[in-house]
């Protein structure tokens, strides 16, 4: 815009000229932002508009007129100092590349994080809520308790480990495939069955660990597709995020010391053997999702969020994952 | 209890039957958690509730059970497997020590916590959200949108900053100390004014970069009992914690290349220069906040709340954080 630089210098007056009142309403010179000279001072914040709009600088000197403008104590003063305040701010993002114009929002990251309430929905999305926890931290208290909550069904490591095994007792005692076909429909009557026989069979070859891996990642990538759920770990968020599969991902964790105290209390065990059991566990948690997804387990880069549990206890925990998600408890 | 045992026997059995009927109603032996031996299982499981109601196994097997009666196509046989299973589960929450009934909660923190909705509160508490961020997160653009959408004063470094070289400025004019806190009531007039111009000037002799941390830490926890407000990085939630003055902490991070990606717009440079400049910064944050806290910057154990805001965006940001402490924008 050719006036850009005019409106920037109107636009310095006008902070310049609410600070000078909300200095004389307040009644603090301390509440002033800006001492000296009057036209060096409208010139520089010009610039500083015209340059550098984005910048920490100008918000910063924004907020402390704001900050001040808030401790006027007669109501209607402060009401018109907060007026041209908001306005002020409101013109100011106008500007191109004003503050807070540059986001930085993931599209890809923010279309599937089902926690983003301002996503487009689709019909076919799902409730799934992927938690990923250090032991100890309650992770999987929590998930139980949220899925039984939100009435939706919960995978863990076991539960897995018990379908995928008798996936596989299935498989091995009927030779007919149709035949097993509908043995799965039966199980899932919802899923692609089919394709996930040939999934099935197609990790065969691969060590038992990696095939285990694989066979749950179809799993979980076409549960995905039918039904509302919550699932421990299994690297799930990367899995359904490679798949393009809208679910939200959280980490729950705890400080150390408190993990040890719980675990001492559920375990029946001493400090030192808790100490040692929660970094072995922690060491192979870490292995298996970093070996998994190339990533780094329980850095917060890696999630929608993640929670200390220690701050809210299970029951706040599932709450606030319910408020998070716009789930509200009944109660409210 | 003396007939806990027994009470776990008769448990065992309602599992076993209610596994039973679910597996004939959902029509799949998969979804059958139990085969073979029916007394072996059912005292299996009855060991099971017995030695570890705590344990993981317990909750799976119940959990897959829930998971299958979910299945049942004919409503009203649904309805009276999912009654029984609910009823099965609070008789579970009864016994002493079952699963989830050792909480992760650290007490202290949980009532400083003010997103812990449940805490009890007191008329002395304000809004005090402390937000830590690494560079480039937009961090201090969320944090900025949330204090005008809750309309709260906003605290960042520059502020701090201006402020208190002013009550240095103001500090080294007036000889008169009286007269100086006039001056300093009036800048924040609900303030314990007094004590802090002798703290202000307690910290003389110290470097002046842990004078400042130490006036800074004075300012905000004088002004976290008078006022809510944002405040920025600081070490805030630390401080705060220390004096036990509730608040919410809340760390704000996002992947690296996004991050670089939004400097390089927002500061207009080329990516090896916003990479360098993003790793320099980093450093000088976490060597502040380590030195200052003894704890780790940016690990989740530090914070109530991590949150990825790639995966959000400025907007939802602010919104989410609003469901988290129960302040929903107006448009809800």
């Amino acid at each position: 815009m050719e006036n850009n630089h005019e409106k920037c210098l109107e636009l310095a007056k006008r902070i310049y000229d609410l600070d000078t009142n909300v200095y004389q309403l307040s009644g603090s010179s301390l509440g002033r932002t800006f001492s000296g000279d009057k036209d060096t001072h409208i010139s520089n914040l010009a610039t500083l508009i015209y340059t550098r709009p984005q910048g920490h600088l100008l918000r910063s000197e924004i907020a402390l007129i704001g900050n001040m403008a808030r401790t006027i104590r007669n109501k209607t003063e402060r009401s018109r100092m907060m007026t041209e305040y908001n306005e002020i701010l409101k013109e100011i993002e106008q500007i191109p590349a004003s503050f807070g114009s540059v986001d930085i929002v993931d599209e890809q990251l923010a279309t599937l994080n089902i926690s983003n309430l301002h996503r487009e929905k689709s019909p076919d999305d799902h409730l799934i809520i992927c938690i990923g926890r250090t032991h100890g931290s309650a992770g999987t208290d929590i998930g139980f308790a949220l899925a039984d909550a939100l009435k939706i069904n919960y995978y863990d490591v076991e539960i897995f480990n018990q379908v995928l095994d008798r996936l596989e007792a299935e498989k091995d005692s009927i030779s007919d495939r149709e035949n097993f076909a509908t043995k799965l429909d039966q199980v899932l009557p919802d899923t692609h069955v089919k394709r996930r026989i040939s999934d099935f069979s197609r990790y065969h070859g691969l060590p038992k660990k990696d095939a285990v891996f694989f066979n749950q990642s179809d799993l979980i990538r076409d549960m995905a597709k039918k039904e509302d759920f919550i699932v421990m770990g299994r690297c799930a968020d990367v899995i359904l995020t490679n798949n393009r599969i809208p679910h939200i991902s959280i980490f729950i964790t705890a400080p150390f010391h408190q993990r040890v105290r719980r675990m001492m209390e559920v375990n029946h065990l001493e400090f030192k053997e808790a100490c040692k059991l929660l970094k072995k566990l922690d060491r192979q948690h870490e292995r298996y999702y970093n070996f998994y997804t190339g990533r780094k387990w329980g850095d917060a880069v890696n999630y929608d969020l993640c929670i200390n549990s220690a701050c809210y206890g299970i029951k706040e925990s599932v709450e606030l994952i319910e408020r998070m998600i716009d789930k509200y408890p009944t109660s409210h």
